[in-house]
């Protein structure tokens, strides 16, 4: 498969397309609407089309908001609706309207970029111990939700997967929310653009090595997923830097054969490993990372509460 | 059952035999040494001496470093070494050399005198995904070690008992290690002082309601428990106040039949109701709470680090 | 003086009025209004009043929020809009309209109960280095604002005093506003009250020794202070607990003449010299401290937000 | 003045070296030593050399810690005697033995690669209150250390400079520590190099826009600065990419004319412009960078203490 390097749906099939010099994929619905916030919806309807970008049959929904390093309150509270709304139809398709949720945040608390899903948790509105302990504050026909960060490998020793896994079989929720950092090619697409999607997640796909995937297919219930980039791959941003450089010699014709085919093929590799001394892990990310989390947080936290 | 509000054995046998006026208790036997580091055990042999203390048979350790808030890195070094002796002891009775140890830090990372559980664990050497993905960076005969922190009801909408059931039916570790915090009745003791017990423990039975206990009979491995106390109850002071008052009174022959009788009996109820308004759920903590937590996690995870 | 042991000055003229059997003091006035977010205004208008209270002339505000523990979005921004008219009454009688503000934190923002400070200043919106480098971004009339913490004498070394002259002298506000934690006896008002009031501040008055007032005597400049109590000294608290039991075995005729007479003084330095063994400063806080103190950031930084 | 992009005077040697074909440089001398931690040690002894270079006549010694990633407590023992041992001739030769020193952290709390300043700042030994209100407990003759956070100026809206200027005529220290990022040119250098210097500091040269320099001229102190490189520019980066690049196409002679006059030429600004959109400042840092900071406010904090 062509190592498509983003997470993105959306990215893949454009990317796929350019590849291949398609205008349309079997298998492949597309659908865009919004400006400040645009919503790029992906339908995945068959095999040809799953096979094409790698990626489940399935909805994949990219909402892509503007500007998002200086919004203010008010496009917060905007995006946090398009959440919302785009989150409530999905879980209206795979969940009744009492069914009890569980929603995950993957990824490290203690790494700024991968602390996204932790810190969402910390902001949801939890009632399944409430509805057991003190229902009398809870309005009538209050959804069950709980909510747990199982931490990352790394720190835990632990596969998430196995983690949730142990949870699920013991809690028996009806519908898993998960959260968690993706890989994107783009940089303007840094926590600035969230994918919902009904497929599931493979943890830490963003910014650690791919596991077991958390789907209807391993844990027996449906996994809507809400994945955000929040960084990009040093490497990938390198090799798009010389394809885009390449593109500038051959308008100017002062390109040569050489070129050409470097820029046919796909350089990440190589580029990684020139770059990359000492095994570091280098991201790309921006300077304002620390607060577009928080703002990210608080769009996702919000669009999670008033969905379910 | 006598309330005696504190989950310290060692508190509570004291409390005991004074309450009896008695030099022994049946089933329970007790040994001090050390001084500026004090390790004092009680050993429940029989279940009449557990129905005296309110604490199953098993062994409880307690390890009392004075001075601790002016402790330097030496003091502390020492007193890490100190729980590592002791919990080695234990460690050793129930688990083979290469056991799987899976660490679990209660309380909540956002609540600081109940924070110590998870912040240990951020400090807990990792060995079970290295022995799994990359064994050639570990010695041979490293045991797997992993390490969660479940957080609490009020956070996740889920009993911890049933996140660490679900936990350890999944990855079957063959011991259990828990940080909790505890109450006790002792202002001295606050995050200076750290109970070794193997005999599991009830979450949150330090600053939370308590719940169903860790224990072997409920998970099917042996727990050793380390419960650190972080507060002390307001009307656990209140009520000690009061009499150490009344002995001032009693002593200058000031007393009164009232007085007597007061002193006599465990005010602690009405105390509480007078002194606690709008619900609130008052702790006394020393000043410097937020640095004994950064101290006595530092203890504990060396302690265990080494020990495991 | 008396020891009043708060620095309410509506706790203080309380007190003053009930051991001198007053109904009115000299050169103090007083007016309440509200109910849920109750406003009650102390003005101390000669040196009479002055030297009843303790307190220099000027006005205080206190606000107290009802059920803060339990406050929901909605009265946090009630409050601050509370804030924000009272702060803003004061404001103007003491700068004109785009006069320079310069509001300043203080606090340990690694001590929870004495965080309050430090986390406003984070949330304090500035314009003071926009005007300089970018004022295309501001509507015309912006005053300038900036914002310091300036850390506290057992981190810094410094007197807070010297620090914030420092600054005052090199960058000439015409205006202070100074946010510090307060003693107070109640518990009720623990992070749930505010205090306004144009007379300046004393350095850690609610949990550190005392320092060089912050104000126009000293400064050159009016200061308005916010002060919040955040915790209550554990010695108050056993003193006002034996006074209450006291009044109960009055009640009963089973005092005697010791107890009438201890009731009479003020045994707050015995006691705490009794209950606080190894120099801890002990303090009593609500185990919810850590989210009053974050709900206490938002209603003061939005109230100082829209004031300025 | 070429613009070398990196703070580091061992890096603008070697590329004014290397630009200008030369083996030494006038009014510059290097000395090196050690191999695990490697001290780099280079003098601007004149005018000519500070011109060549865009750095003050001064001392600027370069400690680098080869894979400082995975250093273990003995190596960044180690790292911090270094440390300590060039930071003490520095101070010796600028200070007499019991002159009062301010050490100042410089950077933004919040911002990760930014944050080590104030971190630093929360380990150094403050001793300066001490000896004026608790001598006893500090030994004869103990140097007065005092130290502060100033924060930046998108958060106080003061500029660094008046903040310091502020509090040095105020408590009127007779030497500077400054802690702060600096730019870097290497990947390699990141949060594993600390350039110490006797020549002052641009505050925030590293992440932020460069303001008004704290050094001796400015002061009336002599500024002893600790700048750790914590990022690498984006621009920089793929320059440097470009370099590579072209210069393994002209080894075997595959480049063209264009290719040659492109890496004779800074293509900086032009890469800097194509590849960051929005105006995000886009920064690469390894994926470890929070993990860095820690130890490397160890090395640092230590250090400074133990030089001091």
């Amino acid at each position: 498969m062509y190592n498509f390097r983003t997470d993105l749906a959306c990215e893949r099939r454009e990317l796929y397309q350019k590849a291949n010099g398609l205008d349309e994929i079997d298998g492949i619905e597309t659908e865009q609407k919004g400006d400040d916030i645009r919503i790029n919806t992906v339908k995945v309807t068959n095999e040809s089309g799953a096979r094409a970008i790698g990626k489940p049959v399935g909805t994949y929904i990219t909402v892509d908001i503007k500007n998002f390093k200086i919004a203010d309150d008010d496009k917060i509270q905007r995006a946090s609706e398009v959440v919302t709304e785009e989150l409530k139809k999905l879980i209206d398709v795979h969940s009744a309207k009492t069914d009890d949720i569980l929603v995950v945040g993957l990824g490290n608390r203690f790494v700024t970029p991968d602390s996204l899903g932790p810190k969402v948790i910390t902001d949801i509105e939890i009632t399944r111990h409430l509805l057991k302990y003190a229902p009398q504050y809870l309005e009538p026909g209050t959804r069950p939700v709980s909510a747990v960060s199982p931490g990352v490998l790394g720190t835990t020793g632990i596969e998430t997967f196995e983690i949730i896994k142990g949870i699920v079989d013991n809690i028996k929720p009806k519908l898993l929310i998960v959260i968690d950092a993706l890989a994107s090619r783009s940089i303007e697409r840094i926590s600035s653009t969230i994918q919902i999607a009904d497929t599931g997640i493979v943890p830490g796909s963003g910014v650690e090595n791919a596991r077991k995937s958390l789907n209807q297919e391993n844990l027996g219930i449906p996994v809507i997923a809400l994945g955000i980039p929040t960084v990009v791959d040093l490497g990938t941003i390198i090799d798009e830097g010389l394809d885009l450089f390449i593109t500038k010699l051959q308008e100017k014709a002062e390109s040569n054969e050489y070129l050409n085919k470097l820029k046919e093929k796909d350089n990440y590799e190589e580029i990684k490993e020139a770059l990359t001394p000492n095994n570091y892990n280098m991201i790309v990310t921006p300077k304002e990372i620390d607060d577009l989390i928080e703002k990210m947080k608080d769009v996702i936290a919000r669009g999670i509460n008033f969905a379910v």
